[in-house]
């Protein structure tokens, strides 16, 4: 559905920023620099898994939007929000929201400049990020040979889901270190704003990173291939495809909400650069999303997290397994 | 229960920007200019008249957001929104909204930075605008011994709504006049770029004049004082105050939704003003806010658009008559 309403507003929506919509923020140039402009409304029904704690409920609404601006490079300067909230509501679940939201600016050091609330009904957090960069890191800007890396590790997001979902039984480290991505995962400000002075292209982990690997090759135009045995998976992710059969690399590659970068760079630029991040493959001229596994080439499937969401919902793991 | 929630957040959010909350919009220093930012969501079951088309809707989405930005004296550059959308919602009646949306970036000349849909209960639109502007008017600015003055002509909205809650039988011309500001009100953004030189404070009129001068009153620390004689009524309001018995000056004052612009400048800058505004009262040392009717000073009973428009849902009008 949301490809479909997308496409009908832009018919409508003629009048554009000086980037085109389709990357992770709006920008326009204000004076010699770039401003990013990024909205995210989080739906308490279909966004908010019921293990989740209203301060991390708080804290994600921020994290998802200030991590669309580290994705462009920029440095987040602003956060505003709308919320929508149910007559009904209980006001301690509100301020948990709102500890959490407050936590999240602390954390990000980002100030608060807008807020306002409605009666809806459902709870819902517009979240809306503002960031300012001198040079933009868009999702069209990779070129043919350059390396594909991402920063930290991916898998476990998904991995959490299938814990809490299926109630499987693993050591409580293992739980742990899996809920905690699923639950309070943070944005990689730092990594975005180094990155925006060596990078060609980026764009955040939100839908999975088979899905963000297919944007970066169509709207860059190239080919991308990258190697199974080089993702950055942890063990306990491990543990998890194990219990249940899944391929690790499909876990990694359809994990939504990881809010990690995946970029391209020159490969001599790599020494310098001051960030921790794993080279995973490279582009190439031409096109297409390849993943090699023990030294076979495959189309990487298209897996995203909207729809995996969905099936997670319905108790629908059909395509997964 | 807007209030007690806001009140709740402010707890806990104390990182803010350059310029604390309570303004129409927020704002922060980038280079040597103010960025200003506001967000205002609109929920359909709520906000929304069943009069008013689609197309209606989507432009008054961006109008109340540019209207915030104006009012801070800012030009806007920018314009954001989220979707909620119910499932069964006609396709339709979101093309509307779409069109609507781009008709109103088109009038005013502002670029749609990011839009992002999601799944909803109710179709509720956030919207989000930025601006830009050299010198920013607050709801603190003003000073005793000044002018207070409008743009337009106030209570055209609400005699519209009486017309139509009420079924009230008036010449077509007289509801076309009504209706108009009701339901395609526009924001005053060349007034707001002109006065942002010269206005010691402004505010626009979203939840009635009455409200916005009670406000400024409040946050400027100084009195005001406005004659009802010289308040900006057209005669069709008129009209409408005849046939329900209400007072014209009442209906004025309580009219919330005109996204006209109320400011205060020292008398001497008037004449050189090169917006079309009408003089209406003066502030004073001291406090409080008055209205002269006939020579006779009273406390200006304070009126607000959003518990008028409870009233309005529930056909309450008591209070009014």
């Amino acid at each position: 559905m949301e490809r479909d309403i997308i496409k009908l507003f832009m018919r409508h929506l003629k009048k554009q920023g000086d980037l085109p919509l389709g990357d992770d923020a709006g920008a326009i140039k204000v004076g010699g620099e770039w401003l990013v402009a990024t909205n995210d409304m989080l739906v308490r029904r279909t966004d908010v898994p019921d293990i989740m704690t209203p301060e991390q409920v708080g804290f994600k609404a921020v994290t998802m939007n200030v991590s669309d601006v580290a994705a462009m490079g920029a440095k987040p300067i602003g956060f505003l929000f709308s919320l929508g909230v149910p007559e009904d509501m209980e006001s301690g679940y509100l301020e948990g929201v709102a500890e959490g939201i407050g936590r999240a600016l602390e954390f990000y050091d980002v100030p608060v400049l807008s807020a306002d609330t409605n009666e809806a009904d459902d709870l819902i957090i517009d979240g809306i990020a503002l960031g300012r960069t001198r040079r933009l890191l868009t999702r069209s800007g990779a070129r043919p040979g350059e390396l594909v890396c991402v920063t930290g590790d991916i898998g476990r997001a998904l991995a959490g889901l299938l814990v809490w979902k299926n109630g499987l039984e693993v050591p409580a480290k293992v739980r742990g270190a899996l809920y905690e991505k699923l639950l309070e995962p943070r944005a990689r400000v730092e990594e975005g704003s180094k990155l925006s002075e060596v990078a060609s292209a980026a764009i955040d982990i939100s839908d999975g990173l088979s899905k963000e690997l297919h944007l970066l090759s169509e709207m860059s135009g190239v080919g991308i291939e990258v190697e199974a045995e080089r993702l950055p998976i942890r063990e306990e992710v491990l543990e998890v495809a194990e219990i249940t059969g899944m391929k690790p690399v499909d876990i990694a590659l359809a994990s939504g909400e990881e809010f990690e970068i995946v970029f391209t760079i020159p490969e001599d630029t790599l020494e310098t650069l001051e960030i921790e991040c794993t080279p995973i493959g490279r582009t190439f001229k031409g096109g297409g999303t390849y993943v090699t596994t023990k030294g076979k080439r495959q189309r990487m499937p298209l897996m995203g997290w909207e729809h995996l969401n969905r099936g997670v919902k319905e108790k629908n793991w059909a395509f997964l397994r």
